[in-house]
């Protein structure tokens, strides 16, 4: 039978707390285990990205599935293969029968090189030597309420956008889809532009569900290389342009009927995101549309995790970023001359479509 | 009504894997959210270590449960308090009700410093720096099957194990209570040799459960000072005796009717541990035991997950140290001379108790 050591550790977990205060509320029969498994969490990101870097999903999904097969396929030790992919089973990213091992379905989908759904490319972003200093300093970022870094990943043409772009390239085809899609059920567009396009992959999307959209991509220079490849490879590079500079402080142009603007918004403050979408605000045509993509919190700031949880990441890395709610994106969008602000319901993966309307 | 983003962050996970096989089984509707957040778990870490050294849950036990009464007591700013706390109670350490935070039960009871079983000190131990860099290597430990680290720690007086000792005695005290118990069933002892006494905490509940126990603490040196120190705040300093020196070198003596080996032998290779297995047997009275404390996996290595997990970290910081399966110690035991080789039905945290008869 195949093991899953993961659900053992999820019943391991103490019920969820009840106390609506600070008083303490000790039970008989708790046990540290689970802040011993938080204390230790940083074990799985170790464990993922190492799978990742050395394929190991990938070799499994070759059918070596063995300890020894798999340390064969990805050139490492045999204990240091039957350690990882115990480590890895027990997490619930693959599974164990006897001495072999398979893949989890999402394992299987977005970690396997062969599968074109392979998002393994994001850990270079995600995991940088940048993002691992900053949660180090996180107690120094907590301390000032801002990152411990600085302000240099906001400095024109810094490389970590370039690398941004190469990486989370995957990880986004499916939610831009989505975004088009839903975009599209309000009419045809002709004319966009995509704020910090980076991979460039949202603006593409609009353009392949609209044949008659002329798109034009806003970001560095250096990133724009990688935003152009991409529109080449999907067949709309005859309907791209590029605006390479300063999202502040480049010239848009005008009469745009859609700008897109995916997690772009998050980087900055309230009164720097009102202030940019009263530009966005001025470069639209008089029915034209701002379609923000973005982690969006409920009001509880708690929920759901994945969009909540990215306020940390925020505090981590920037000076003064933030996942916004509904309610702060809607005042930010006013503030900035929008009259109506909507958000749809469709889920794009972690993230969310809110639409305002000039 | 109070919030834990945490029930949610399972409930978005995809169900548990069935593949028997390396073959990929993608399903509609599989999403890389749960990967995404394995790439994030080591925010969970950073959260946690901040909260710690910040005392953000002392503080919220006393009652200063928003943003801006944390921030005043910790001295922090209030940003970084509400995000801290906001992911934390993600996390399901805190709860949320409105704007103010309450303690999940274990937070209360292991992270407020006022709590007598406070455990937020193991920090210093699990989290050092040379514990974040083993696992920053763990690709290369992965593929050469030992520590990228090489075998520093294993040397005479390394300052690694002073700050073991210091740090995770808290960690240790139910579990060393619950040993000396079990082990008092079988008979009172009168003369105890605690190896690799660390914190000591092992030998010093023997002592408080077997009035007549004198006890031998082997360490380093510079170790001992420690577990002398706790002898003498336990009230048994008078039957407390220091043998410092390398467990495998130093002179153990003789007669002894209990020798406790806690989390000892995990960090050596199988025919080491049954090499120092051989010594303790020779120190040994005819009718006395042998207690190896130990993480101890299953047959399958992947359950329980605690325990299991602990193979990874040991690949990460040992050059061939191991989380051993019971039929793994029991040979090692026989190996080394010892007639019979139970294990305690009586769990000891993530520990266990298996039990060498000479």
């Amino acid at each position: 039978m195949a093991t899953t050591g993961h659900q053992q550790a999820n019943q391991k977990q103490p019920p969820p707390a009840k106390a609506p205060s600070g008083h303490a509320t000790t039970a008989p029969g708790t046990t540290p285990e689970r802040l011993f498994n938080a204390f230790n969490a940083h074990a799985q990101t170790a464990a993922i990205k190492t799978a990742v870097e050395l394929e190991i999903f990938t070799a499994i999904a070759e059918g070596k599935t063995s300890p020894s097969a798999v340390a064969q396929r990805c050139d490492i030790a045999e204990r240091g293969a039957r350690i990882l992919c115990d480590f890895l089973t027990i997490h619930g990213f693959l599974t164990k029968t006897g001495a072999n091992y398979g893949l989890a379905p999402d394992s299987a989908m977005f970690l396997d090189r062969h599968s074109p759904a392979y998002v393994g490319s994001a850990i270079d972003f995600m995991l940088s030597e940048r993002v691992m200093e900053a949660h180090a300093k996180l107690t120094d970022a907590v301390r000032s309420g801002r990152s411990a870094l600085g302000e240099a990943a906001l400095e024109p043409e810094n490389p970590i956008w370039l690398r941004f772009a190469e990486a989370m390239a995957p990880l986004t085809m499916m939610p831009a889809q989505g975004a088009a899609a839903e975009l599209r059920r309000s009419g045809e567009v002709h004319k966009v532009l995509d704020i910090a396009a980076g991979h460039g992959i949202y603006g593409i999307a609009v353009a392949q569900q609209n044949p008659k959209a002329q798109v034009y991509a806003a970001d560095w220079k250096n990133v724009l290389t990688v935003a152009q490849r991409n529109a080449q490879k999907a067949g709309v590079a005859d309907r791209y342009h590029l605006l390479p500079g300063s999202a502040f402080e480049s010239d848009f142009g005008h009469d745009y009927d859609l700008v897109l603007i995916p997690n772009f918004l998050h980087h900055f403050d309230l009164p720097t995101c009102a202030r940019f979408l009263n530009k966005v605000h001025g470069a639209l045509a008089a029915d034209g549309r701002a379609a923000v993509i973005e982690f969006v919190p409920n009001a509880d700031r708690v929920t759901p995790p994945s969009a909540a949880g990215f306020s940390l990441t925020m505090l981590a890395m920037t000076p003064s970023g933030d996942a916004y709610t509904f309610a702060e994106l809607e005042k930010m969008a006013k503030d900035a001359g929008f009259t109506r602000v909507e958000i749809s319901p469709v889920e794009l993966g972690v993230n969310r479509l809110v639409v305002a309307y000039k």
